[in-house]
């Protein structure tokens, strides 16, 4: 399997929901004013390839600083059927490389399934991986260990794709 | 591989904790006038085959309707060890009938196994799934991609299950 | 495969952040007299094989009654790359057993990977796991079905490993 650049493409984006989403440049520009509820962002991920994971931690950790929570949870939702987020290991752009080709192992692509968009092997590796995580915030910042990074996992690009952030900042004590 | 016809039946169950859980009548014909703390409820999902995704997201819907929080999370659990919960594509049910057949695939049902029930293949794909989810409730309903739905996943029926909804809405703004 | 005796060891560690985390003997033996804030410890756990699923449903429970908090949820985070979290039977050893085996026949120690530490098949188990659960507590006590328990997933063992636990109380009613 040879191995093409990581094309994706991440960018920010204002909600088009503004009584709830406070994603706006005023008040990214001040972190810290921000009233008590959650915060709300979306990250916008292009692909390139069929199967690709592309690594959106620093786009999420961005949008943790631009809400000025210092801590809290992250909840990331992914609102495709045939996508998925996960954690593993960030360094080694291998480990990444060889998940996805033990995906293609476990769910092959043609298997006599039924379902009519011949894509049923990527909505069963969305069911495996799941369409959400929850990711604790401290000091401004995804607590995450030393070597986990936030993959976004396409398994029927490419496509243009989209990842949902709610930042929910811990009650006052 | 044949395909009868789902046989699910769901139904609201008021709780037993009358303490803590406000899931009763009065409640439902009056949303808006609850307190500020969580809502919990409980699904009642009667399954008809030993693998069997059903879809729940109606009934879900209902229990955010009645609990009347806006904007908040909604957690999922199955309290169950041979059966999980996902979210994936609802519109065509062969992809729910899809990923069966690769499930049974990739966890045959004899293996060898050590477990004296005879169902080892259910409690793994109950893990492969997972037993809970977390959904974000915006304008009252569950706030999910255009074609996903919630399915209860039983992998050792037909049994008679539950589902708990926990409703925590978003702090005041 | 002959079972040897499950040898984790677990213990609670205090925090080393005591601006955010309470976990002190002070607090420990005062339940109930807690800010509202979330509290957070960190569970250590000794893993003695390669693969192996440990218990830890009592050492989180252990954690919840020293945190005062009577209902509200219970984040379960492994900072670990090749390891996870997960809920399943905990009656019987031979279902975790069973499915340690199952997860080695769905991915094989040795497939041709590329990733240099030679320990890809930990990394993708760790994906189909996943590294947290969200657990409720009610009643001072995590919120599980009646054969379910919390097992930490060691897939690149033996290591020490460590387990981080956030509880936050529902908000006042």
């Amino acid at each position: 399997m040879t191995a093409p650049q990581r094309k994706g493409v991440i960018s920010h984006r204002m909600s088009t929901k503004p009584d709830r989403f406070y994603w706006n440049k005023a008040l990214m520009s001040s972190p810290g004013k921000m009233p008590q509820g959650p915060r709300m962002a979306t990250l916008q991920v292009k692909t390139s390839r069929r199967t690709e994971w592309v690594k959106i931690t620093s786009e999420v950790n961005r949008c943790v600083a631009a809400s000025g929570v210092s801590s809290g949870i992250c909840h990331l939702h992914v609102p495709h059927t045939t996508a998925g987020v996960t954690i593993n290991e960030g360094d080694d752009p291998d480990v990444a490389r060889d998940t996805e080709a033990a995906f293609d192992r476990m769910v092959p692509r043609e298997a006599g399934y039924k379902h009519y968009e011949g894509n049923s092997d990527s909505h069963i590796k969305a069911t495996l991986v799941g369409c959400s995580q929850s990711v604790w915030i401290e000091d401004g910042r995804l607590w995450l260990g030393r070597w986990q990074a936030v993959f976004f996992c396409e398994f029927d690009g490419p496509r243009n794709r989209e990842v949902h952030v709610k930042i929910a900042p811990d009650p006052a004590e």
